[in-house]
């Protein structure tokens, strides 16, 4: 079969199966990822030696240290993975859910009704965890799924693939309901967001660059968001501590991930009081600042700030800061140079805390708190299989609840239309 | 300016009167759409004079009866646009909704409000009325829209888009919340549907063809359905006289719009009590019927089914007949053929009510009813914009609720994350 042919009958495949698992009950699944999480543990010695073939590789091709540490599959990510499939299996169930019903004139009972999208299409970078990760999520929200990983995880993937369906087959589900693409060929990706007849939707996760080309290409539609540039605006009437200890966790606490903060925004009226205090935190967390002519003057080690740092998501230590003359030109930067993914204002001040609020066009708007909250699992989502920054189908981070839509149901008695 | 620079120029325009918009209350874009509404009334000749003119070049180009019929403007279509803008006036303004608020351990307070898409790109095809209906819906759920209609009706949308500009700067509402695309280049879809910093949402309605090409090519998210091939399954214990109301209303009622019957499926088990009744009054009605071997049998005036006639959007008096030995053969049949749009069972039987409800894949599923009530207004959203047959964001009929999506808002109290 030609590659075409390999991943249409994929598809086929992943349709059929979605069909059957729509109308698997919450116990059935469940118990299917719990018997995935028993066999991680049980098999894992036979995972390290697959992952070890994928690490052998990544050494020769001389890839970073940091890439090699997202490949490696040890004890104690695969424990992390069993606890996450168990974590999934206590999530409650979205399918099904009547989410209203209400009473038409003529007497027809109109709702609606949560069931599963049907068959995704995933499609991420390197580390070989998400390929359990993702699957669990679609598996409990009934949603069939073709994973299309990483070329230098390969190994570890098609291997924890096995291991999934060989579960699904003693839980009594059906096996397709998890496929795990087995070739490198990048045109493997081309092939899947083609496939508009068989998917229902894209959702990749990586790199900028894969994600621009997925939504350029792809027929199907796509949930995806490109970057967080996310801000922290602490205004003038910000607790001087409470921002610092804010802005410090939203921009250390995790600098690589995509709602860690980018620009600090400072009112003018407390820059004085509040950045050089910030600044010597950052200083000691080995934060580098590119600030504003403001900043360069308050702060002794920064350097200038670019034009492009306003707009850059460094995903480093690194950290954009601008002083502003008012609330109205923080709220002009962030429409300006953001990512409509995470924004957060400090301020004491009633009327500013809900203005920001309202005004601001993220996914995720907070009052004194840090920008790592944008995720799944801090907000209450349970866990999360990507965070969407655009505005259809779910705005923000996504859990079982956004793999599911809603279909009309209609209870009649004979009605016919006038 | 080129036609490129002058659509992007359209859509900048757009963002940021969406960003003054969002913030409307209802009672300012309630009295944009009033005025709206007196607009079309007062100026009812210029209108028609415009509209004229659309009709002559219509008619010098042999366009049909049909469509010269979609085009026309008359004072009866324009006093049903005005009741529109009225009845939109009317509805509950769904942004600024909070549908959900929890508290976490860690006491952030986390919620969810509902609020614009932002910027609409609404490509359609003849009918001028269209144009005053899709940019009602946008302004009242504070969305900006851009619309590009057909190149037939150019005058008259150019005209109509005049008068909602006007409408909306006496409401002290921006002007180019609502544009009208002021070319007949086709060139102008190409451009808008590249712009994907710029829109939100791009919904096609028109022809399966235009709908394709936008799908195909789009950057921006599509909300859009293809066709509607719509099934009634007359189930074995269906009661005869209610079978045949609700196919007869589901076919004829009006048989160009995409809710209604192309299939019907019959169960053998009644096909001899319910054909030969149902089958005159097909007849009456100047129905043509294409069959099955076993329809034919026992519908003298029927011809024989071809395959394509089975995924056939008829849009006109013509139904494809199928007899089938059992209930799962009328669900593989809408499986394999069906798209996704409505369909509808006729039984007295709970459990195969239930299991029809539960087992068809399809935005709106019926029981003992027509599927002409597939329809925003029917299914009391108040009025809808389109239907959405992809799964994404919105499955069906799609009203003001649809053209809004949510944002997530978190009040903190100095939260970080550990």
């Amino acid at each position: 079969m030609s590659l075409v042919e390999t991943i249409e009958k994929m598809a086929v495949d992943a349709r059929a199966a979605s069909r059957q698992l729509r109308k698997a009950g919450s116990s059935q699944k469940n118990d299917a990822l719990k018997r995935m999480a028993d066999m991680l543990m049980a098999r894992r010695e036979e995972i390290i030696a697959e992952n070890q073939k994928d690490l052998s590789h990544a050494e020769e091709a001389g890839l970073s240290a940091a890439m090699i540490d997202r490949l490696t599959l040890d004890a104690k990510v695969i424990q992390a993975m069993a606890d996450g499939l168990l974590e999934v299996a206590g999530l409650k169930d979205p399918v099904g859910e009547v989410t209203g019903m209400w009473k038409r004139p003529n007497g027809l009972l109109a709702g609606k009704v949560r069931i599963p999208l049907g068959v995704i299409g995933f499609i991420f970078e390197s580390r070989p965890n998400v390929t359990i990760d993702a699957a669990a999520l679609c598996l409990k929200s009934g949603n069939a799924v073709i994973l299309k990983g990483g070329s230098e995880a390969i190994h570890s993937n098609k291997f924890l693939g096995n291991l999934m369906m060989e579960a699904l087959k003693e839980a009594g589900l059906p096996e397709k309901a998890i496929q795990v693409i087995r070739t490198t060929d990048r045109e493997a990706v081309n092939i899947l967001i083609g496939l508009e007849d068989h998917l229902d939707v894209i959702i990749p996760r990586g790199g900028e660059g894969l994600i621009r080309f997925v939504t350029a290409n792809s027929r199907v539609p796509v949930l995806k968001h490109y970057k967080g540039v996310c801000h922290v605006y602490v205004d003038k009437y910000a607790d001087v501590q409470m921002a610092v200890e804010i802005c410090l966790n939203s921009k250390v606490q995790r600098p690589g991930v995509c709602n860690a903060m980018e620009t600090m925004l400072v009112h003018k009226d407390i820059a004085s009081a509040f950045l050089p205090e910030m600044s010597g935190r950052f200083s000691k967390a080995g934060v580098e600042i590119r600030g504003c002519p403001e900043t360069i003057r308050l702060v002794s080690k920064a350097t200038p700030a670019q034009d492009s740092d306003w707009a850059a998501e460094f995903l480093d230590l690194i950290l954009a800061v601008k002083i502003v003359s008012n609330m109205e030109e923080a709220l002009e930067h962030i429409e300006k140079y953001g990512s409509h993914h995470t924004e957060a204002i400090v301020t004491a001040d009633y009327e500013r805390s809900q203005r920001f609020l309202s005004d601001v066009d993220s996914s995720v708007v907070l009052i004194n708190a840090s920008t790592r909250f944008n995720d799944g699992g801090q907000l209450g989502l349970g866990a999360e299989i990507g965070i969407n920054t655009s505005k259809l189908h779910a705005f923000g981070p996504m859990g079982l609840e956004e793999l599911t839509t809603l279909k009309f149901i209609v209870y009649g008695q004979g009605q016919t239309r006038e």
